[in-house]
Order: C-alpha cells, then structure tokens, then sequence
C-alpha cells in the first residue's frame, strides 16, 4: 500500500464521535454527547418528503438546489437575518457541514492560515488540516467572558492568515455575540483583509440576546455565511444545509459543487423546503424544550455547587469539571462513560482552552439529563473524585 | 471581497453543464446531454423511502454508514464483484462524486500528479484542480481501440505521480476493458507504487464483455473503488454512493468523512439498502431497454454513414462528428444546440481527445434519440455542415 498524502496524517479524530462509539456499544447510557435534537421532524416536513419520493422526485437538480428551494432561502434571509442576496449567492449543502468543508477549499491554500475559535467546533480544525491548511486558534476564555477580543486577534494574524471562522450562537458554549462584537470582526477582518466564515446553525435558538447575522453588517463581501435545517427543524440525518456567499462566485461555485456532491438529494431539498416555508411552532416548541432544560440542568449544578457557563443560545452546557477532571478530561470522559453509563463530550474535543470542561446537550428528556447531571462531581465531594488515577486504584 | 485560494481559478468549468444549462431555458430539446435514467425508481425503493420518513428515521448515522446497509454492500461486493471486504472498508458517500472527491482528498497533496483518462469523467480533472494537484490525461485514442496501453502510460509517470484513476465501464465512451488490461494497470501501478482509483458506476450495464472489478485482481491494497446506487437503480438524484478502501483506513475515512459531510442521509440510505437487497428485474429491464435504444440509434447512424464507437457497457454513444465540428466541437454543440433543439455534450468537455466528438446519452425514449441522431449531420451531407461559420452566414 503506498501512503496517503502526508497532511492527511495530520487531521485529528473527533474526540466526540470517540465517546459516542463507545457509547453506542454499552446498554443504558444517559446521552448527552451528540447535538441530535430529541424532537421528531415536524409532519409537514415528512409528508413533503414522502410526497417527493411518491411523485419520483429523484433526479439530479442544479448544482446549487432546486430553484424554488433557494428562492425560499432568499426570502426567509431578507425576513430573518436582514440579509439581502439573490439566488445564484445560496447553495445547498449537505448540511452545514459540507457548506464548511466546501468553502474552507476555496478558501485556504496548502499553508495558509485560518482563525479558528478554540474551545469551538471540531470540524474547523479538522477540514484545516485536510487542506494542508493550518488552524491557528483564537481562546474564548472565562477572564474575557468567553467572547473574541480584537486585540487578542490581532496578535494571531501573519501574512499567511487568510480567514477567521466566527460561530454564534457557539457551539459548544452558547455564547451569542452582541451586534458590537459582531462589528468589531467585521472591522478587524477588513483590516487584515481577510474572509470571514460565519457558522450560524444555532440561529433559531437563543434565551436573551437576540441573534445576529454576521452577512447583515458585511459591507464589502467578505463574509461566507453557514446556516442549516439540521438542528432548526430536528433534522439532523436528512442533511440539508445552505451556504450563503458573496457576490461574484456563482460560476465558481457551480464548478466546486458539481465535483464535490453533483447536488444534495432532491426528496431532502423538498423537505427543506416545507420546512423553511411551513408553521414554524415546532420550532418555538423546540426552543421552550431546550429551554425548560436548560432552567432544570442550571437548578440541579447550582444545588452542588458545580460551576458552569450561563449560555444565551445553542442547546448545550458548558461546564467545568476541572477540581476532578486532572489535566485529562477526555480520559475522564471515558471513566464517567464506563463507570456511571454517562456519555458527555470532553471540552478538549473542542480545542486546548476546554481541557477541564464538558459539554453537556441539552436536547434531551429531563429524566436523562437529571440522570446524567447527579454522575458529575461536585467541587470538594469526597465521594466523587473519577478521573483516571482513581480508576486505577479502585476496585 | 479578498482573492480565492489561487489554485481554484484553474479548476475547469463542466461543458456538459453549459450545455444542461441552456437547454433547460429552451423549450421542446431532445434532451440527450446528462447520465439521467429515464425510467422511475423501482417502487420497493421509493417505498422504503416513504417508510423511513413516516417512522422519523431522520437522524446522524454513523460516518461509514447505516450498519445494515454497509453490511448488505458487503455481501453485494463479495457476490457481483468478487470483491472480498470488511464493513469498515465500505463508506457510503453523497453519490459516486463525493466518494471520488474525497479519496482524491485522502491521496493527492499539492504539486502531486494524477493520471487522468482522456477523454474521461470531467469530474476527475476538477477535483485534482481543487486540490491543487496536476491532472494528467492519458489518451484513449481510436487507433488504440480507445483502452489505455502501459506503455503510453509508462512515459507520463514522474516522481510526483501518486494515482492513476481507472474507469470501466466508461464514461463517456462505453469501454468495457478486459480482465488482461485491468490487470496489465494494476500492474503498471505496483512498479510505480501508485494508488488506483477504481470508478465502476456503470458496473450493472454491459453488452457483451463482462464487468470486472480492478479491485478483485488487487493483491496488495492499492485500489479505492467507486460504486453507486444512481444509474444502477435510477436514483441519480437520491445520492447514495459507495467508497470501498484499501484495509486499515477505517480510522482515517471516519475523520474525513465527519468534515466532509458527516454522513448520508438516513432516509436515502435505508432506500439504497431496499434497493440493494430487492428485487433486481426494474435493472435488467433497465438494461434492455439502453440496449434496444442502443441498437436503434447504431442502426440510424450506419444508414447515414456517421462514424461512432460500438460501445460494450454504460448508456452513451461517443460519435465521430469531426467532418462537421472544424476543431471546436464546443461551439458546434452549442449551435446544434440553437438551430436544432438538440442537447449533446461535446467530446471536448471529457478532454483533449473528445475533440471532435460527441456524446449522446441513450437513457431516453427512442422517439427523442430517433429526433435527436436526425439532426446530426452525415459526412458529405451538403445541407448538414453546422459548425460556428456556416451559422454566422445563414440567416
């Protein structure tokens, strides 16, 4: 066997996908690794899909999606996002995931640099390193209120730096950025005159402070922005994402999408369709769930004393498990997993800056989020220290 | 707006596209320009389909895939191909394009050359462009009986070849290669310590030669092969393709895979397993039905004296137009395009050697192949020199 190209060696495994692997083998586990929505797909969506496949709706469609599709997304961007683009600037993707991986390739150069927030989303890193690209990371840490600061950005860019990729509502922290934050991105990747990714599939989920969309303040076409169906409507394995880009690139992203996936399947773009253009209450249901277990998880951490991240957005818990973690928290994971039948994912999985956390998701029964919070140790609990030296030496 | 990554500008656009573009803004044009089945999708697939939606089965798979449908594909590659695997060696893709898209993303660093039939699937060329990698066409020329020959081979191999993609049965020329020829370029491809990349989506429509899988001859784990559910079972817009790797890869695909797409959506995949395990009659009946349209349009153009290559699999004709096309058969299909409602690709989008020539797709009705060979022009035919001049001086 010869070898593959040596970057490729490079690209680091998810360290989520690792405890939901062993998670999927063991009986009876308490769930709250994963961002899968626990709602079902709303019955419109569904029957719009069973339709399509009733009608044989199963052909190739335009590179970019089916036309009527992208004329919804256009509408729903003008009404809910203030953003304002024509058709041939929508693309749909194989979820936001593929919308990422596509751009990043137009974007980087082997060598090249791209900003990446750490703790953030593990696939920023990975699709860096799959373009021989490097990804540099910005720390969103407690002292700085877990927001980008400019003047730690600016410490960052080289004359390699060609990108920085913005996420609100975070995934994994539920930070939402303020408008000013939003700006003064904006205005920092316009001095560096650089791209800006922004990842903004949590859009429809926030508890406060409103979400903005980082395209309604671009003044020069710079920003790439990623939004998906996937955690809005609870239809995560239907895989429909869309890319809204600049002005300019439509030729360009025809050519790119025709080698990459030819299209996304017809019968899933039908469905997106319903959903983006139907009764939206399931939503707003979604968003009371999350919601209402976000109140539960907050009372159950406060009542122990158990520190974690108040998020504005998204639907997970950033928590801080450091007093019993030891400096190995995705070894600690795995203990908890194996010990108490409670998979999280390790907050290392997501960057440096989460070596000592978990994220928790809170998309989830009450019951098993109860179930799953009362296994964290509490600061100063005698019972409860895990971690891996503890494992060892008991039993 | 900041530059692209530089390489991207050289990626080529699709000249079956262009022409796929047009046409769908013209009325009345026999279509015959995409890989587009014209029969519906067996009912046990699309019912399957409508089962896994009405039972909310709309969640992240693992990244290789659902288990039964990789199981299932196990024993399809054992049984057909003699092919001989381990379910974490099959990864179901977003169609054949994002398994080829991806393995050319694990094989190709930038400056890394790929050997590229010519003419061949355009897709190949832009994806070694995407990623900034060479392309190297090696022609599959008439006096050659249109197969690759190693010794044509042998004087393009330099120190940055790293892959040479082989395509049986092939598009766009219905080349169906012999056991000895497969065998002679994995041959050519162990001196060289090459990766081969295997692209077999027409593997179920043959005429005469029998298919054989260039992985079934692979001794020494150096073949990726690229299978489909598309053209197979005419759900070319369901997305459902297949990557088989070489052993030990597991770890490395689920990574990629995870940034890339995360994985194919459940709905499609549980279609492609009912479509793999059921019934197989819709893809003989499938099969005798190109064949019929098949010998219907080879019996029109020998009336007509217009040389073409007897094709031995796939649903193309790959016809000589070169007495009409003065060297720029592009423009020629574009002005048959016009004046007579006619949508063919030209040779010249599969590469350099496609000058020339045409490709028509035979997955149509016999009434629009009988519309459409009518309207090509016969060598000496006086009325009929289309070609970019003869438009320019009439009306």
């Amino acid at each position: 066997m010869p070898s593959l190209a040596p970057h490729v060696a490079s690209v680091p495994t998810s360290g989520i996908r690792r405890i939901f692997e062993i998670a999927a083998k063991l009986d009876d586990v308490a769930m709250l690794v994963v961002g899968e929505p626990d709602v079902p797909v709303p019955h419109h969506v569904a029957d719009a899909a069973r339709r399509a496949w009733a009608d044989d709706r199963t052909n190739y469609t335009p590179n970019g999606g089916v036309p009527a599709l992208r004329e919804a997304l256009v509408a729903k961007l003008a009404r809910e996002n203030d953003v304002h683009v024509d058709v041939e600037q929508v693309w749909v993707t194989v979820g936001a995931t593929q919308a990422l991986h596509q751009t990043m390739g137009l974007l980087l150069a082997a060598g090249d640099e791209v900003l990446v927030p750490d703790p953030g989303y593990t696939t920023f890193t990975m699709n860096a390193r799959m373009l021989d690209a490097v990804p540099v990371p910005y720390a969103l840490s407690p002292d700085r209120g877990f927001v980008p600061h400019v003047d730690d950005l600016e410490k960052l860019v080289t004359p390699r730096t060609r990108v920085i990729i913005v996420n609100s509502p975070s995934n994994p922290l539920g930070v939402v950025y303020e408008r000013e934050v939003l700006q003064s991105l904006l205005d920092f990747a316009a001095r560096h005159d650089l791209w800006v990714i922004s990842d903004e599939v949590y859009e429809y989920f926030t508890y406060g402070t409103p979400h903005v969309s980082l395209a309604s303040l671009d003044a020069d076409d710079r920003v790439f922005s990623v939004f998906s169906t996937s955690k809005t409507y609870a239809m995560t394995g239907v895989r429909v994402g869309y890319l809204v880009t600049p002005r300019g690139l439509a030729d360009t992203m025809r050519t790119v999408q025709e080698a990459a996936i030819s299209c996304v399947a017809e019968p899933d773009q039908l469905a997106a369709l319903a959903a983006v253009l139907g009764d939206h209450s399931p939503v707003s249901e979604a968003r009371e769930h999350y919601r209402s277990n976000l109140e539960l998880a907050k009372g159950l951490l406060d009542e122990r004393g158990i520190r974690y991240l108040d998020p504005q957005g998204a639907f997970y818990l950033w928590i801080d498990v450091g007093h019993a973690s030891r400096g190995d928290v995705a070894a600690w994971a795995e203990d908890l997993l194996f010990q108490h039948r409670v998979a999280v994912a390790p907050g290392s999985a997501f960057g440096r800056s989460g070596e000592g956390w978990i994220r928790v998701c809170l998309a989830s029964s009450p019951e098993v989020i109860t179930r799953g919070l009362a296994a964290l140790p509490a600061p100063g609990d005698p019972r409860r220290p895990l971690g891996r030296a503890s494992v060892v030496s008991s039993d």
